[in-house]
């Protein structure tokens, strides 16, 4: 089997020898899915959706740091998905990740309601109609609420979640009140915030957060994390948390 | 006059040579309003109710950093009453500071609805029966929500506030979603928010938070505030807020 396509290249994750199949043309995975990968909290034997999942970074991450049984990744674009089963099948992670093409703006009829232990989600972060849309579609889907909302993302994973499952998503700062506001209306309580600033002294930039269903009222706040240090160069949590230096190129996206 | 009684001490704000009279054994103004005066923007001219205002501290610390016409201190205890009122005599204060005795927790029929610039407030952190209550009423009082909830200050705020008059609070991240829950409720729109971290590395212990009565939902994250260096000593911006080195006692309560 031919493994990459025209424009396509096979980027080392550097755990357990995984690889991920990507193209630079389109929408390339971020140090976004590193942290979120790095904050959910997977138990073993769990069961996980992965909603948005692109080229399936989240799902063979988790499949690499986690004892989860099952990890699903959803993703509406045919070219990412072709990618991302791809790359399921080149690390021969077949038996533990399914790619599924579904809407997240739906039901996500593919699979059960209810019965997930853990949904995680890397959405589009910017309103449709905000800024400059970039022209490429599926870096425009990726970055902009075209094909899904916060809102569809929050009651699609709410319509997944068994009681008490866990939801862990990335955003931006300014959309927090949409976020935190719109977990609870769906019974998703906020739990625990993470935020994420690019050096010490500067604003957030990200927010990691983790929602219960069904949890009661209670918001827990990590210690802000800094990627970079005074010099430019990553902080000791981050070069933890990627187990390596990156090159600088790999945080586009 | 005799401007001290048995138990009281007269402070040195050290700002326009003012001083604030209080009772080591009852609740003493900590870190967090010297925090709350500093966030707080108040224009020329503007009209502002600090609401349980306890000794006086924060229209005494506004009146000396801003240009704001009136400042009316709200607090429900005599004795706290009897101190501000003193204090604001003592630094000759009458014509700009008035200090009402009021309950939080009802509409405050002393104040005109509707038609203050500005509201703010550091109300009491711990939702009454959780934790150790003090057994001192006064610190009790100011620390837990005995005679007003979070709710009821949401509420009097957004009814004293004109249309897009702002409102400036401190208080606890672990109550967050009900902060921002509740002022939204009550057309409080958060705007901007700004964590304090007692050192770099360590989750925040305070926020404080901004609205806008009929604002739109827009929330601008701050640089993190940091109290202590490594070393222990206050930051260089903590020293900027003081505008002095405080002494270690100062900051209890």
């Amino acid at each position: 089997m031919e493994w990459l396509r025209d424009g396509e290249r096979l980027d080392d994750l550097e755990i357990q020898g995984y690889k991920l199949i990507q193209n630079r043309d389109k929408f390339c995975f971020g140090i976004d899915a590193v942290l979120l990968s790095n904050f959910a909290v997977v138990g073993k034997g769990h069961r996980v959706v992965d909603l948005g999942t692109g080229t399936g970074v989240i799902p063979i991450l988790l499949a690499a740091k986690t004892e989860a049984l099952k990890i699903v990744g959803v993703e509406i674009q045919d070219d990412m998905v072709d990618m991302a089963r791809r790359s399921v099948a080149l690390n021969s992670l077949e038996d533990r990740i399914d790619i599924v093409q579904g809407d997240i703006a739906g039901r996500v009829q593919e699979l059960k309601g209810n019965s997930w232990d853990i949904v995680i989600s890397n959405p589009p972060y910017k309103k449709f109609g905000s800024g400059i849309v970039n022209t490429d579609s599926s870096k425009a889907i990726a970055r902009h609420e075209i094909m899904c909302t916060l809102e569809d993302v929050l009651a699609t994973s709410a319509g997944l979640l068994k009681h008490r499952g866990r939801f862990f998503m990335i955003h931006r700062p300014d959309r927090f009140m949409d976020i935190v506001v719109g977990m609870r209306a769906v019974g998703l309580e906020p739990k625990r915030v993470r935020m994420v600033h690019p050096y010490m002294g500067k604003a957030p930039n990200l927010v990691l957060i983790e929602g219960v269903l069904g949890g009661g009222a209670h918001l827990t706040w990590m210690p802000p994390l800094f990627v970079y240090d005074s010099g430019g160069n990553y902080t000791r949590e981050i070069d933890n948390i990627y187990g390596r230096k990156l090159e600088e190129d790999d945080l586009d996206g």
